[in-house]
């Protein structure tokens, strides 16, 4: 991928790459398809056009962009067609709803679309149990293939764009094989993929076992790996038993976890895997805040230890990955447990992972900063160095991540003012923003996990579908297409 | 000044120093005492019972510690005294408050006498008018000494400390005059001093000549010169004329500004401080927030434009320089007016004045850092300067900056944290300490305008006490002494 500044930008070549996006997005789509054909839907022909409308269109965008199929984007193309390829992908995602009037209001099945394909979990459903399977499982499936995307996006397309401070987090990849880039990425690409499939294909497995039907445990084990959050039940998790509850706490911990290391555990370096900085850091975060407010329940509720520890991994691990499951509703929690949960939320999974939020990888490396910095207070002329995975990260390096940190909760605050601003309460304002930014699902205030996001003006929607997007596509990408500097030739 | 890393701490140094600053507080209690003579006071002697035990105290330190009256503290001596100093000040000035059981609790005095040494303007009082004016003088002094104390510290001691990314405080001081650093240091010090005393005299004066009586005016011009907030009424600045509410609006303005700006104002240097960053920077964010907020007001009260545009400038000035002053109390506000008083309690004043805050300098820095980082997406192979006042920053200069506005938000969300988990509610906890670390003065919730810190718990009143004083030493002083590396020998 060459750098073509300067030049203008290759519109062609953006339309051929965004008709292939379509044509994955219609064919995934035909597997809802064939539920509905199955349970004899009355909405199938409505599904069906809906599946036309996506294969049609990215027929033509192909037959239009032909010439240019052989050509590869520079920067600014790649950066353009991440993100319209996410805007197209949930703009003709929604349409199995519209048209099988699943989701009436085109704002409100937008939402979900976008909800879905950012992995984020948020939902404007009142009663999911009342719609039919091919749609459930086509929400479900939004959640699957956005979070292969995200995936792609981090490990192999950004890396290779260079794309600002996206060199931090090829640092484990780095070690996986000794080869030069292109083939790396490959290498860690495919096995990743085999990885992903793998975690859905055991999951599902599991939850069979725990007496889940084939059909809930298929779109669960699609939002438990992809972090998405999307249930096929009115009250998420907390009605299965607490094997269930286990099962997907498990898994939610592992797609929370750098990819890479799954592969680097397949190809038996436990040693690697268990020296990582990030995750240690991942697991004593959970531990340290799942124990602590275990103990907040235990002494503030009637329960049970086992049920406090349970309820209280579970929604840690839940929000921390930016699934979004739930098992109880941590607004009726003291004031203490939910302040638990907004740190939390502030946090974010390990990179590489399909979670969401900050990162738990640019946390570690703030907190060695910041201990740099109190140590050069002491000793102004003290050599301290910042390690990640005993490397020596440079200033610059570690300017990116501040920079990263910074500009992420700077946009939470212009975010929840511009909610404020259209009218909403501060707690939901605040609550909404922080769970769309991160990809989580439940927030505060209105739109608690026993809660959702329906009783929003179609404007706040909207608004938390581009927060998504956002903290998506970690804020650049999207960013820079608001800038003079993107459109200058 | 010497590091003397490894060496034990000079504590008789410490003591030592300690002592003179004891013997300043006495002086001025002083002044305090000869108005309770004047008016005849019940508890002047009580008053003066807490000025013998200041200077006895200050006599005994000066005598144990008499043979190292010489020397010169380190680094760490430093950061010792310039702490503990400030506890010492604050336990020493809140004497006359419970001897003269003006304020009998002894927390309570305290937070009140802390408040005031880091001129945040918090306070705990009911009914201020009720005190005698002796006491109500002794408040405003301590807004005034410790306005002069941080001067100091921001301008001399720390850069000779070569203090974690106070360099770039001292970007302004360096080209006042081009001599070596000790004898710059002392000019520019004694030129701030100058135009300290100048203000508040100047500001007396203007006050004076709308109507207010010299004993208001004197004490008004102390909390506005220091950005400290205490008013001798109860209704702050409410009921005076929209006249000495310009006045006061202009001086909080003016000692938000970076005080070298005005010893080069002095100087005649116009040109340079036109083109400061930012002071640029400070007024653009006063003048677009201010007229934002003035529209606010006037589309959703019934006042006049002129009361709209005086209401909104002066709270907007009050917050963002720290300073508490009150015309109006902004909880009775629409959502969208109180977002904007959050916003720039976020803010803080310029680098070098007595206004509190993470500082606008820092801000202009990280949104210099932000452009070049969308910039270096756009083009990673740019070459993308960040510059302050045409001056090449590196990244260590930086990642500095960025590390500071982490670590002070850091410590917000964990100090609100800290007071949800003693039982304070939401907007209080988030409000008190916004407020505290800033050194601003009224919060949200319990604690606005219109309101006081008396009804929190005395656990709480000394946790803000502690985030008073956080802020005010710019957090990196006061975080030291809790780590190992400090006590290590």
């Amino acid at each position: 991928m060459n750098l073509r500044k300067g030049s203008p930008i290759n519109v062609l070549l953006i339309i051929h790459i965004i008709s292939i996006i379509l044509l994955f997005e219609g064919l995934f789509m035909l597997l809802a398809l064939a539920i509905a054909f199955y349970d004899r839907e009355p909405d199938t022909i409505q599904f069906a056009m809906a599946i036309a409308t996506t294969l049609g269109t990215s027929a033509i965008m192909y037959l239009i962009s032909w010439k240019r199929r052989h050509q590869e984007p520079g920067t600014r193309e790649s950066l353009v067609i991440v993100t319209i390829g996410w805007l197209f992908l949930a703009f003709f995602g929604c349409l199995p709803y519209v048209f099988t009037q699943a989701i009436p209001s085109f704002v409100d099945a937008y939402f979900e679309s976008m909800s879905g394909f950012t992995t984020t979990g948020s939902s404007i459903l009142t009663d999911i149990e009342a719609l039919p399977r091919s749609i459930l499982f086509w929400r479900s499936e939004t959640h699957w293939i956005g979070g292969m995307g995200i995936i792609v996006l981090v490990v192999a397309i950004m890396p290779l764009l260079k794309m600002y401070g996206s060199q931090l987090f090829n640092l484990e990849a780095s070690v996986v094989v000794e080869e030069k880039f292109s083939t790396k990425i490959r290498y860690v690409a495919r096995n990743i993929w085999l990885i992903y499939v793998g975690l859905t294909v055991i999951e599902t497995f599991l939850l069979r076992l725990g007496g889940m039907n084939l059909f809930d445990s298929i779109c669960h084990s699609f939002a438990t790996v992809a972090t998405g959050g999307f249930s096929t039940k009115n009250t998420s998790i907390t009605d299965y038993s607490p094997y269930i509850q286990y099962v997907i706490m498990l898994f939610m911990l592992l797609s929370g976890i750098n990819f890479v290391l799954h592969v680097l555990t397949l190809q038996g370096k436990f040693k690697r895997v268990i020296k990582n900085n990030e995750l240690r850091f991942y697991l004593k975060i959970v531990g340290f805040i799942g124990a602590l407010l275990s103990l907040i329940l235990f002494f503030s509720k009637d329960i049970s230890f086992e049920k406090a520890f349970r309820d209280s991994f579970f929604q840690v691990i839940s929000v921390i990955t930016a699934t979004g499951f739930a098992t109880d509703d941590y607004l009726l929690w003291p004031n203490q447990g939910i302040m638990l949960i907004v740190l939390i939320m502030l946090i974010g999974a390990c990179a590489g992972s399909t979670g969401g939020g900050v990162k738990v990888i640019r946390h570690y490396i703030n907190w060695q900063v910041i201990k740099r910095s109190v140590r050069q207070t002491i000793s102004p002329n003290a050599v301290c160095n910042v390690k990640y995975n005993n490397r020596l990260l440079t200033y610059k390096q570690v300017s990116a991540v501040s920079t990263f940190i910074l500009l992420y909760y700077g946009l939470v605050v212009i975010g929840t003012m511009s909610m404020v601003g259209l009218g909403n309460d501060w707690a939901t304002s605040f609550g909404s923003v922080v769970t769309t930014m991160g990809g989580i699902g439940p927030g505060f205030g209105l739109v608690g996990p026993a809660s959702n996001f329906s009783m929003l003006s179609d404007v706040s929607k909207l608004l938390l579908s581009f927060t998504m997007l956002l903290g998506r596509l970690e804020i650049f990408p999207v960013l820079t297409l608001f800038t003079p500097w993107f459109w200058r030739t």
